[in-house]
């Protein structure tokens, strides 16, 4: 589970890590159980990445795994090609998510989207380091 | 437009008065282009309301009324039966949407979801209370 | 068959009815096939009404039926009632759709939203009377 | 915001293009909140296009790139492999989708569908030629 005040601590130190790139974001943190606790569009992000940003913290909620290595995983030839295709489509296969860890467990997952792949998984890594 | 500043004040507002209602609400800011600025999940709030929180910002902000309204509309023998199943079916026809108005136009709606549709209601009104 | 220029004489003279009544309208064309031929939104328009405007089209260049028709066959005990649920969802079921109609035959539709029920009605008419 | 005036002039100017190359096309104009503005195909234009060029500019208008570059980031290997699933399914990784622009700010997009994609591309230029 992670509370609310958790969800904003998270959102908070990526909003600043985002405003230091000066890089408006979509930010998302979501439970274990893959359901949305908070999301914040920083003014200017791009309103496609909202989607982007929801689904990244959604898939890295419910595989434990950053976004950008299920994409390693899920090129042309690799074990998980074709992968984005499944949970009616809601699986994203480039940087930005990352599980929420606690004491050894998925706690749930920040989705980072607005920026290049690079920059959305350093604003998710400075809320992941917000957290516990 | 709402800027993430408006939502978050929108927000606070919505969460003090579900506190003293003693009952956790998920609450959605939207623009006026019917994409999501902010979402909170409040600790203990059910699972499947925020998706019904979110689509009561859509539908609030895409025809500038309260659900409650076109919930009175969409009742079998009334003009828009029936609308709940347009726009992908993401037309909410219960109360806890309500319009964001600056100078005359829709800026945008807060949805909420979680306790009954009174209290969703009236949780809306406290944040449509602190914009503008 | 529907020709884009037939399609754009009968959307200016349904925006010409809106124009009068001062009421903004989404606006649909859709040939036989149900495939879209022309949409205008006009300033000021609801953007809920842009799915509904298309999807109005859609129902009744599918059935040769008003949408009104279609309502009235749709409701609590009546024989299509659940029938906007069919179709993906893309059944309207409330007035604003009216066949386009050449030698005795279902030539496509236009599908009106942005008012009251009788005013879309009202607008998709002065539409049909430019055709043909 | 893009008014219907506005988007009738991009259109015009599209078409005309298009018939200088004799290839009919599918051509739609959508607004910053990726909302529809207009919609035109052109007589013998393609009906698996409508849709093609709807989210041609639905993808532009959401991330302020050309089509032809998200494309490009899009392939096996590259940093948005994968994106064309997000957004519901939305996002179209082939050119034919251009951003408006307008005081440096991303105002909506165009988006062509019927052609190569050298063709689509070439006739969107001629639509966003006639904005601003």
């Amino acid at each position: 589970m992670i509370t609310l005040e958790e969800a904003q601590r998270i959102l908070s130190a990526a909003e600043d890590k985002a405003r230091q790139m000066g890089q408006p974001m979509n930010i998302a943190v979501m439970d274990a159980g893959r359901n949305l606790v908070a999301f914040h569009r920083m003014d200017g992000a791009w309103v496609a990445s909202t989607d982007i940003a929801i689904d990244k913290a959604f898939t890295s909620a419910g595989r434990g795994l950053t976004t950008r290595k299920i994409g390693e995983m899920a090129q042309p030839g690799q074990p998980l090609f074709g992968i984005n295709t499944t949970n009616g489509g809601r699986i994203v296969i480039f940087a930005g998510g990352i599980p929420l860890m606690r004491d050894g467990e998925v706690a749930g997952a920040i989705g980072v989207s607005g920026g290049t792949v690079d920059e959305d998984h350093e604003v998710a890594e400075a809320g992941v380091a917000a957290f516990g």
